[in-house]
């Protein structure tokens, strides 16, 4: 594990709960080493965690043997260099999202871990609530028809603070703010439930007179698919902690999510009923995914056991030699998200709508 | 009264209305003329309204010196023509939104209309919901701080039908689709709530094969403050039926709003209470705006009484000789929203953010 | 109408909507006298909502022939004398709830007007909000299928202020406080949809120390069917405006209510969708009870509108033939109502569950 | 531990997450054995969980000088014995809820746990739900001013199965049905959240023809205090998979709250604003109770979780010689919501209101 913050807070207790929870688990998960800048702040996770030792050099990580699993949660500063390291070292890699500061950073770390032949993961665990997969599913069965709009926004409100300071307001660690840290998200999801994003036209702000990187981004946006919507990210939008709010119409019904009610999907479907409405899906039943991991209907999960479906995944990929996407993002869908948050600065420098092209490899 | 249908139904009933239910009511009106052109349909629609004659002649409505306020609630071609001779003839002059079919046609009514120096409302009734302009009196008050985001979206269902036909599918008639129909009441609340429009980036869109105007709208703005945020109107979001949704963020707290629950407002203040988040204001309070003229609070009022506060408004601004604006919205007010919908066109045509311009008389 | 305050403006509005409003009317309602024991204020209610006359004496009423029909709104204690002696003089009643102060003089009055054969009406309004009335569809439909619960409760606030007088907090004038003034309604919808009461066991209780009506009760009910519920009427509920909310568990199904979101009724239907939850409904569809009144879907009516529908209902009983009940509450609704009212009181005073048996003529 | 299933599994997953997620832990639990029925289940459940070794006789564990915690998550009717003898031998207690199956059963098991001197503690574990604790602390800081109502009622519709078999539906092994299993819940937090119970007046009721337990239970309550409310239970409420909800009205505001949406409190607070409302509380801020163990604000918390909480507490209290009580609910509690749910039965077998004798040690 590289960071022992809040990611790697999220990241450690997910493995430590896959090996009990998720039953009967496809590796059952050793927690090794944990590298961190501050060496007594490493050696108290290490402690906490349960990792066998701390280290304030993640090459020793990426040195040891014993490791199968490099799991990167530090700044996205440090998201290049690790992760291809230890991609290169034969260890299957995950990465914190963004995977990279901007389009070309991820593309290069795509580039570089694809060509090793690791499994990678691009940790946009959203994808892992249960109703987001649901939502996938319904979507994938075409219970939605055609889909004519998605319009997703990220909503925090945290960044109204101008004494604060992290590594997520400044430029060199970040790559950028609200864009990067949860634009990136609605940009994912997008891709996930939509499909490829074509164009979009937008921009980004900074509000607060010292603040360094942008605290907001509006774009309109078309997919390939001939939907169309729009894609915002705040942390300015007060009242809201974590309103990763999203919204789907078809040609056959509409979905409503969020993420500070995660365990609910709103579901319409056009079904001639005369009491016609959106359904409040309580999303944890045993058909549910997942769902067989928890407990009984209605008793719901947090946000922490997203990580716990993600890292599974990743580890039944490892296990069963099986494909990471489509379901968990891989480093192919992260460099795309980074892609698509570029085109947005762009849009707005240039004033115009781009449209996007995506590299291959 | 031009029109006996949708729009001629609600004005005549507010008409009707305000005669006891707003005590003292500025003025007692008196249903003289209705037109419109279907001589049956307009012949019932005197009956059971009320009006001393109907004709299928609005000419007729024009040269009859009875009628003191001429109100054109008729398909938007006939927007202009009808208001503009009442105006020279000297009626004060209510126009249905928007105002005409383009910032053109809408520029000309305004044009001719101020000329004449009668009084003149562009009938956007949203404003004169209470919870809306509760809205306006928090942020004119300052409660909100500096004004951030606006995100407004106009979500209705009814355009899946391929085989409905209305006026309001025919651009002769129309002049655009969700866009003036539903997007242009997005532009006025946002204008009136966060004031003006700066920019817009953004595309109109037409998805039935058949139909001749668009369905939806997409636009990410800015406003002159400094404000940011997105518009949205489409009539193909399934299950929504008349969902106008706007949240407004601002530096000391926020506001939400859903016209599916028009009588209630989401409002969050940064208190540093420990039991912090959004309230759900039931706008039907003694000190709230027209409650006077109603109910107990939490008696709750219906769509239809928005006219009766918007046709109350106008009546005493005549009786009073005060001006129709700010609360009310002028033709002004309908011209500056249709440049703004006209600009949406023109960036999604260009593929560019557009500056918009506005004319003055 | 005699009242002219809370229910004589309710009542007038709706007669004068009547005559546009539901088309074609059943009767065109003619405003003769209105009466009050105030004069100036009788007077000023004359004219405001146009009746021809005014008086502080209800017999002048009585003794009009031009008057078909007389609506009773004045305090709980006007209403036996004058509603009877209408009755005999060949009127047909309305008369607001609770019908008496008691199950006695209920009973009384319902005794002495079904004896004189006119129609005769307890204006339990809410039967005609159009999500309670497509409530009792359903549910005769049987799509909810055995009862199983009924929980209601009336919760206001108002109640809460030691300054404030009305004749609704004299026992002589009103019989008793939440009780009859939101208990009433509480027990009038159990038994329109879930079916007649079998037993009580509860208590009603003043709360403030010079209040002389009850403040609030509570009681576990049984109903004939087999169902079992709570039924709960308080006017210290702080925050709660006119909540009235009831909600009911069948063996299919279930449907949940508030007042203060009439224009919605929650379903749920145990369908076996993976997509499993409440129906947020959206109660105004065309097939939708009333509708054809009114608006196109979701532009919502307000809590004013009941009594259009009801005495919609009403006149069309009289210019029909027909019979108020099932839809309506006649004064025999009215009566067992109060059989019910005065159960709770009882049960309350001896510490027992009560069985109650109903009067018949 | 004692059981394996539901409980079991709750139990074990919250002392595995105490070790790192309390940081630093009160006591590092290690899972030393667990007891249960099923030979080859126990054992799967030790392996999967952790602990060293399974038996299918829980004197195993009693005997074993190792345990310091023996936590019984076992049928009701193997709460008794067990739960004594461990005591007996010096253990620390846990014993889910319901305390006994009866008063009588669960007087006998406080009388002779108490006379031990070991700490216990009966594991209403909604008293850990950071909004309830949240309501509490507020309530005790005088808020929400003098307490009038409660009414809480537990929903749950997985009763609705006759073909289901669960020692749920044994009287010998359960003692009741939804009466200890959700109503036993619903009078611990009106206990915890507004005092002692003085009367109740109601009934249980058993809907389907060959259940053997009651399926629900329905009450009026007076407390000491002189609130009054209503408590029910069901399992056959269709559409709600785990409904605890409850309200709270006093003198200054009021309180609400539902388990399906365990991370939010509804507060109300009388405070002249003219945005007068509910608030819907995202409880999940650093000033919140035990957010300091979990994530950012709006990173919501699952159900799972109160057990890291109860358990929490707990330990602290064994380590540190605190007492259980008020914040935890003791043996002393198990008992009194016992007798209290066995008033509700009697006051329903007798066909009056009972009034509560609580015994004393």
């Amino acid at each position: 594990m590289l960071g022992y913050a809040f990611m790697g807070k999220a990241h450690s207790n997910a493995f430590r709960k896959i090996e009990y929870m998720t039953w009967p688990p496809p590796l059952v998960p050793r927690l090794i080493g944990i590298a961190g800048r501050n060496e007594e702040a490493v050696r108290g996770a290490a402690e906490r965690y349960g990792y066998v030792y701390a280290t304030t050099d993640w090459r020793e990580l990426v040195a040891d043997d014993r490791i199968v699993v490099f799991d990167n949660g530090g700044p996205n500063s440090l998201h290049a260099e690790p992760t291809i390291a230890a991609a290169q070292a034969g260890k299957h890699v995950v990465c914190e999202k963004p995977l990279g500061r901007d389009a070309d950073e991820s593309f290069e770390i795509w580039r570089q871990v694809a060509a090793t032949g690791v499994k990678h993961l691009c940790a946009f665990n959203y994808r892992f609530v249960p109703a987001v997969r649901l939502a996938r599913e319904m979507l994938e069965a075409g219970e939605l028809g055609e889909i004519r709009h998605f319009r997703g926004r990220y909503l925090q409100d945290w960044g109204d603070d101008a004494s604060l300071d992290t590594w997520r307001f400044h430029p060199d660690e970040a790559g950028s703010g609200a864009l990067g840290d949860l634009g990136a998200h609605v940009v994912d999801l997008a891709r996930y439930l939509c499909g490829e994003i074509a164009t979009v036209s937008g921009f980004a702000k900074t509000f607060l007179p010292d603040r360094k990187v942008d605290d907001a981004v509006e774009a309109a946006v078309e997919f390939d698919s001939g939907a169309i919507g729009t894609i915002e990210a705040t942390r300015l939008a007060l009242g809201h902690r974590n309103a990763f709010q999203w919204e789907i119409n078809g040609s056959k019904g509409s979905l409503m999510f969020d993420m500070e009610r995660l365990n609910e999907l709103q579901v319409f479907r056009d079904d001639g009923d005369r009491a016609r409405g959106f359904k409040t899906v309580l999303v944890s039943e045993t058909s549910h995914p997942w769902w067989q991991h928890w407990w009984p209907p209605g008793h719901i999960i947090g946000w922490g056991e997203t990580f716990v479906h993600e890292l599974h995944h990743f580890l039944g990929a490892i296990a069963n030699g099986t494909d990471v996407a489509p379901y968990g993002a891989t480093f192919e869908d992260g460099y795309r998200a980074a892609e698509i948050c570029d085109a947005i600065v762009r849009s707005g420098e240039r004033g115009e709508r781009v449209t996007i092209e995506y590299r291959s490899l």
